[in-house]
């Protein structure tokens, strides 16, 4: 076999264990503060059916999806029947229509998984990679809002992003704002997708794409264009939308957000941000972005999507989700070492007779809840052995040779400073105890 | 769509909260063992290049494989570049060989997850399940058996399985014996795989495959079978294996494992078994199996396999690992519940004005560490309330009224008892904390 043949698929990854230990205290961080808001978790099949898949992502979505063949006698047929989930959300639609009355009314459900995409492969971008979601089924109180927006903030907190800003805009202000500008209904959606591009594109070419590919007029797309943009932004909205019903609406919505969750996430943390677009149709309420500097792009975004769950082929009811970046936030925060990798207490094998006595001091110091290892090579030198003791970060070793075997004692080594002092057998579990609650 | 459409698919299952507590449980317990060890965890891929799985599971096993079609335009092909693990095994042969200088020497690691087999589903038999392993590769010092089989025997502790034994055999010891009986080294491997069948065939039976399906004389047959199922099997295993030099190597090996690891595991837990076979033909070693009154058949097993994962494409290093049956220890530990789902304070709200004073209760609650949750539904009905707050098994419910909030103050209800104070609205945390340390 060739060498890059032992590598992980492309687009995936083999997880060592500094590297799983700090995706997993990153999960950790998140799953405690859901806990905390009663959010419960909730965890589906890798895969589902193709038909509960297909159709719901579009057309790029549905290319992306990993296919798996049928099996025995069907598999000549190269048909699929299953495949890999793509997000955690269209699971989700289907628990709510299969355990609909199992489960709390509303139903708040965390979810943090892998997810499968055929992506092509690239800086950040992986075709196996996970999604940490919080959602509400079956409530349209705005306080509901506030709870995933409080939720998600304090999962970020927890997860060691410390600065970050979540921009607040409701779909119905910018459904309000397409009304006043005359943007037919049929228009305003696919309007709305182009202005989402301002935060990649100039001004000038998102006014062109929304003239040449939405047809609308020019001045009225440099006049939207303006509006969402301009330093002036919040109040030129509020002033274009006094009129209008939904307008006003959304506007109410992205109030009371601020008002009910600003306390708590930080006054200064959340705002609205008129240019916040979303490309993706399905919100129909308030919807959110999370920034933070030296992250690119949004590193959580969320909304209310009140009918999502049955066009995904669930029941109808509300819904309000957040999700958040996790596989981003990771890959920003680095890889400071939180020391979770050291072992507490090596324990050597200087001699093949004394195997029994070193197994009963490795066992006991595990007993005691310490991190122990005992040599399991062959070697018996005394460098060797000290080298792997070294080699897995222990903060001590355990040393018996002939003298201390003869003694009934046992040198304890401080591996850092390289100090030693030799114990009776039967007090070496109350001594290395000591150090660690020193 | 039929209700049928919104189950998972055959053979797979959705967690809930309370199952999916459980089942974490059970992993964390497990975990903390291994941890405590030294075994580093590990995690790959949930799929594989195709061609790391087929041939390594028999002909059998490569029929259960889940195979993912080609995408794009490869799609129309009906070909499969891909496929789910089909074990935890197979994916550490791959990392040795792809990350073997990145890895310490002895690797010892653990691996707790999914995989997929395309198994007819049934009784406690799922195509997606989860499997526990723990191997070390790379040493081939007989304190690697003791190791593994201690941190096993502590994992079942800390599981929660009360009562079991290790049965240890030595696939040489075997081996010898079919040396002893002149049985053909080419038919020996045959025999043991039917000798295995001794626990779920009667004895005759199993003669008459030795005899009909394995070429051996019918003397031969009936002597192996009473050899190893008699009651004083293990002195005739030792009397039979006197003056073979593979077998009383095998013998050996079995000795000095009891003589390392019974102190640890419990002397009454661990024993020599002529009459484990396991059918598996890469083991080289140790092998043994764990048994428990109540569960069916095997809990846990494992044993030294020298070769197998230069066989699966890695390089040839010694190994040994222990896997335990998580499935059928969750399974068979049924479902008491240990209270984790309860939510410590409920908290009302009674009028639309009082949503940010209740949120600010809510959320002062969460950050104090508690499990706190806010009415989100509409209805402004205290019954409605107290209904929710007692279905989320809420141990105390804070209630906000009209009085209340005119005098500035909070209703703890004790959910139990049914008993209700009213505290200031500034002293409601330390109320709170006060009852829950107390």
């Amino acid at each position: 076999m060739a060498s890059q043949q032992f590598e992980p698929p492309s687009g995936t990854r083999d997880f060592l264990a500094g590297d799983l230990r700090r995706r997993e205290r990153v999960f950790a961080a998140a799953r405690t503060v859901f806990e905390r808001y009663g959010f419960e978790p909730l965890q589906t099949p890798a895969f589902e059916r193709l038909e509960t898949l297909t159709g719901k992502y579009g057309d790029e979505g549905d290319k992306l999806i990993f296919k798996i063949l049928k099996r025995g006698a069907h598999e000549a047929s190269g048909e699929a029947d299953m495949a890999l989930r793509y997000d955690l959300t269209v699971p989700l639609a289907r628990v709510v229509a299969a355990h609909g009355s199992r489960l709390p009314t509303p139903y708040k459900r965390y979810a943090i998984g892998p997810v499968w995409r055929a992506d092509r492969p690239g800086r950040g971008r992986f075709r196996e990679f996970t999604q940490c979601d919080v959602d509400v089924v079956g409530s349209s109180s705005p306080l509901v809002e506030a709870e995933v927006v409080c939720a998600g903030a304090d999962a970020l907190d927890a997860m060691g992003v410390e600065d970050f800003t979540i921009l607040v805009n409701s779909r119905r202000a910018l459904t309000g704002l397409m009304q006043v500008y005359g943007v037919p209904a049929d228009r305003a959606a696919g309007a709305l997708i182009t202005l989402d591009k301002l935060d990649k594109q100039r001004p000038e070419a998102v006014v062109a794409e929304l003239v040449d590919g939405r047809g609308l007029e020019q001045s009225v797309a440099q006049e939207l264009v303006r509006d969402v943009t301009v330093e002036d932004a919040v109040d030129r909205m509020r002033a274009a939308l006094k009129d209008n019903a939904e307008g006003r609406d959304g506007l109410a919505e992205v109030d009371r957000l601020l008002e009910l969750a600003g306390p708590h996430v930080g006054e200064e943390r959340i705002r609205f941000a008129p240019n916040l677009v979303r490309g993706l149709d399905y919100y129909t309420g308030s919807i959110w972005e999370v920034v933070a500097p030296g992250m690119p792009g949004s590193i959580a975004s969320g909304g209310r999507y009140d009918h999502l769950i049955e066009t995904l082929g669930g029941p109808d009811v509300t819904a309000c989700g957040f999700s958040i970046g996790v596989e981003r936030i990771i890959g920003a925060l680095g890889d400071e070492d939180q020391g979770t990798d050291r072992i507490d207490v090596a324990v050597t094998v200087m001699n093949e007779d004394y195997a029994t006595d070193a197994l009963g001091f490795v066992q006991g110091l595990r007993r005691a809840g310490h991190r122990a290892e005992i040599f399991l090579g062959t070697s018996r030198k005394l460098g060797k052995q000290l080298k792997w003791a070294a080699d897995r970060q222990a903060r001590y070793a355990l040393l018996q040779g002939d003298d201390e075997h003869a003694e009934g004692t046992v040198t304890i080594r401080d591996m850092e400073s390289g100090n030693q002092e030799r114990v009776s057998a039967t007090d070496v579990f109350t001594a290395i105890d000591s150090k660690f609650t020193m």
